[in-house]
């Protein structure tokens, strides 16, 4: 009999075949089923799933499951509802996703650095009147998370002539970045920042982080980048933060809520650049190669992964 | 006697002030001036002049000019006016201009790869609206002229990701670059280009070159980046070809007037990002530098620097 392998999801229907359809094409020796395709039979036979931010009631089901393997790299939804229950959770490290994402925080760093926004404004009134250019070795891009995806967005930075330092739970070392750790130098850091990127995973931790006491620490004038999770930001606190020009500008990708609710202030703020969670999105196709071989070499030779530390949530 | 060196500018006085002071720490043994400050016979002892935008009728005054040193990289005004005149004309090369150019040819490739306008427009309307994402290998970026600015930037763009063509005049060789030159390859390559990015200096050859014919040839859709001159491109067909689509977006650095008058169309073109030639600042810390150099070279070795080719206009 072929192993069976449900593919849990609250995607739209053809989002949900497509990629039920790729991984049908990378494990042919596997049985593909969508969640609502199984009986209450199959149901216990399951030992792994993948998973595409599933309803935490289909997951609890697979009475016997030993591990699941989410296509995202944010897990923040099933630690919140399943950590309690004993499969492993293995995200998606996908290189493809680090390189968009140090794709899109050079971008929206250049975006800042170069004075976009003020263009833009000064466009809609027919203004002329070029700002002052400061070199990029100048600007200090302070980046808050650094797993696989901070790493190498601080890489990129650098790369591209920033001055770089990142901030992680745990201490790192990246070459020509200055990595801190801990509290304290986290308020030194984001006192010094020019712009400060966000990358951190969401987890009780971080969920917050940003709110009033975080921003009257940064430097007068410095911008914030969110590409981590929404939650770790308290918007009211940045919006008071960019009225008083404490926070000159903010990226934001993500928020608590998606699609952001059409009533909230930050769609219309002049200070606010509001993206659709657009700044890494998941491909299928380089995704579901990750995560086919993962399932593969699980199947053949019965190693699970590395999978989410669930006492830190990520 | 210590030599006497001009200064013939059509700047504002405190910018003019600031080129004069710098250069008199930077060449102590020269006697810098104003033009304005010269009598007729000191303007017959001058041999070399350093020159910013300047009136070509004060250039012209100095009947015994070897040579004059430009602070910046364009002479298109100077080739106009002056050209006929026995004197040779130097540009700026400057390692800084080129370095703030590729980084401005990489900032403004992102904001169109990572479709920033489209996203601008969405957040206007309140509309959530992740576009597909392509990867930056997928994107073709053709640069039309690859002097040092131009080689700079492509060299920028491949290190980001992105694949790049190059066309100049006469052909160059780049590594992972794609190279050019003859009008029919120029008709090829545009016919294949996401974005095209103008670094052709003005010359004869090279104004009006992005005309109706121009347009009709590009893929549909392609953007523009001009942070060349501006008389290449002719607004009117320019504004032609972004109505019907056939150019998505421009972003336009470069004017044949500037500041662009207020009446532009231009202005309030909602597939035109309009800079006010903002792309590569010139230092004067840096470039005063390069002009000093050169200038002492010549009064202690009689050397002048590579100077333009008034048959090629650069």
């Amino acid at each position: 009999m072929r192993p069976l392998i449900p593919f849990v999801h609250q995607l739209d229907n053809a989002e949900a075949d497509q990629w039920c359809a790729t991984l049908r094409e990378l494990l042919p020796s596997c049985d593909i089923r969508l969640f609502s395709q199984l009986s209450d039979e199959a149901k216990a036979q399951v030992s792994v799933a993948v998973v595409a931010n599933p309803d935490p009631d289909e997951v609890a089901q697979l009475s016997n499951l030993i591990w699941l393997h989410s296509v995202w790299a944010g897990v923040e939804g099933m630690m919140a509802n399943l950590a309690h229950l004993p499969f492993d959770i293995v995200r998606l490290t996908d290189p493809h996703l680090a390189q968009a994402m140090s794709e899109a925080v050079l971008a929206w760093s250049l975006y800042l650095h170069r004075d976009m926004p003020r263009y833009r404004q000064q466009q809609s009134l027919n203004v002329w009147r070029p700002q002052s250019y400061i070199d990029a070795c100048d600007r200090h891009i302070v980046i808050l998370g650094l797993g696989v995806l901070g790493q190498k967005s601080a890489l990129r930075l650098v790369d591209n002539g920033f001055r770089v330092s990142g901030w992680s739970r745990t201490l790192k070392r990246i070459d020509s970045v200055a990595c801190y750790m801990g509290e304290q130098s986290l308020c030194e850091l984001v006192a010094q920042a020019d712009i400060i990127v966000n990358l951190l995973p969401l987890t009780p931790a971080t969920k917050g982080l940003m709110g009033r006491d975080f921003f009257n620490r940064v430097k007068i004038g410095a911008a914030l980048i969110n590409f981590g999770r929404g939650p770790t930001v308290i918007d009211d606190d940045l919006l008071q933060a960019l009225d008083e020009g404490q926070v000159s500008h903010a990226v934001l990708d993500v928020f608590a809520q998606e699609p952001l609710p059409t009533q909230s202030p930050l769609w219309g703020h002049p200070a606010v650049t509001l993206l659709p969670h657009i700044s890494a999105p998941t491909s299928v196709a380089t995704a579901s190669r990750i995560v086919a071989a993962n399932i593969s070499t699980y199947l053949t030779q019965g190693t699970i992964p590395p999978s989410v530390d669930k006492t830190q949530g990520y």
